[in-house]
């Protein structure tokens, strides 16, 4: 029961972490020791009360008048969103977006790792991009199986996507992060993340429009 | 005075209205001619009020026990999120991810249409990618004030991240759609969506740890 808050911790909150993460680590390379929620909000022109909770998630607890030790602190975050533990993942459709995902190096850094794209073009199966290994898609079941894959990225057009969602269901996958802009249909228990960029163009579009209005 | 209730709608509702527009577009095809907020809640596994106020916030008012007119939910949906007059924008950072983005059919449906993209690589420059030239960066400022571009995308690495920032800025953009994982320092009044994957890898993670301990 005591870990109870931890568990029922809010999205955007979660959202947030890898923000206070960039953060952290940059003032650990200026050899920072101490951080307090005032200053990291500040710096990321957040609300300070919006980080003490959000930090709070972790388990951690300041000191009163210094803050939080940096280590410990970055720490907690890290165990928190699961980054301390890189989860292996596949990706399926190599086309740009694919190979732009494969070759982010950033990826390693939080949390994820792809180890694996697959394709149903045989000009692309059995080649490497950013140095990992091109399979064929229908081979992705057995291998996630196999491989033990928690997490699926998506990155085939709207008109595949349901098909490799179920290619990746029927290997164990139990997360699937989808870039494909089309709903998928999945059993209760599965996680799905949408990146959604027709959402923050419709973001983008509405407030240029208010700004024209003169707000 | 009477448009005020318009201009402050609130970011998630806005981010919503393309699920909305997708599944209205769907309807159409089938030829239905009336919709129900209910419908669309279903439809879309939302709650009926949510949709009710989102719906609310472009101006339309349906009638007592049939719902909404679905061309007239169509065109005020579209009218509300600006895409109805689809804005050009310019690109910076013609790898892989700013290859993807210039070579996706979806944007112009949406309300974006990527005019041309800009590099520094001598190998990229003059050639075409999805149809759209592809131009030397340091042309940017002067040719966005000439075309009175208003939208600038940015999907070069985070080191040249801001330097393209300010570049755009110096050619009078008024909106940045920024895929670099760094934080941009732009004056006042300059919109700014971070398309954050790291967020979205956290709440992945975070949701599989979870599902770990039994949630």
């Amino acid at each position: 029961m005591k870990d109870k808050p931890l568990r029922i911790a809010p999205t955007p909150s979660v959202r947030r972490m890898p923000r206070y993460l960039r953060c952290l680590h940059a003032l650990r390379s200026d050899r920072v020791e101490w951080v307090s929620c005032t200053f990291l909000a500040q710096r990321l022109n957040v609300d300070p009360t919006l980080v003490r909770k959000d930090l709070a998630l972790t388990g951690i607890t300041g000191k009163p008048k210094v803050g939080y030790y940096l280590p410990d602190l970055i720490t907690a975050v890290e165990k928190f969103i699961g980054w301390d533990n890189p989860e292996d993942a596949f990706l399926v459709g190599v086309g740009h977006l694919g190979t732009a995902l494969l070759g982010f190096e950033g990826f390693a850094r939080h949390g994820l790792n792809i180890v694996a794209g697959f394709d149903n073009d045989p000009g692309k199966i059995g080649r490497e991009v950013a140095g990992k290994p091109v399979l064929e898609a229908a081979k992705l079941p057995d291998l996630a199986q196999r491989m033990h894959i928690r997490i699926g990225i998506i990155t085939v057009g709207a008109r595949n996507a349901q098909t490799v969602a179920d290619l990746m269901l029927a290997g164990g996958i139990r997360a699937i992060w989808n870039f494909a802009p089309t709903p998928l249909d999945l059993p209760p228990g599965i996680i799905l993340e949408n990146e959604d960029l027709s959402g923050t163009l419709a973001v983008i579009s509405r407030r240029l429009a208010a700004s024209d209005d003169g707000i």
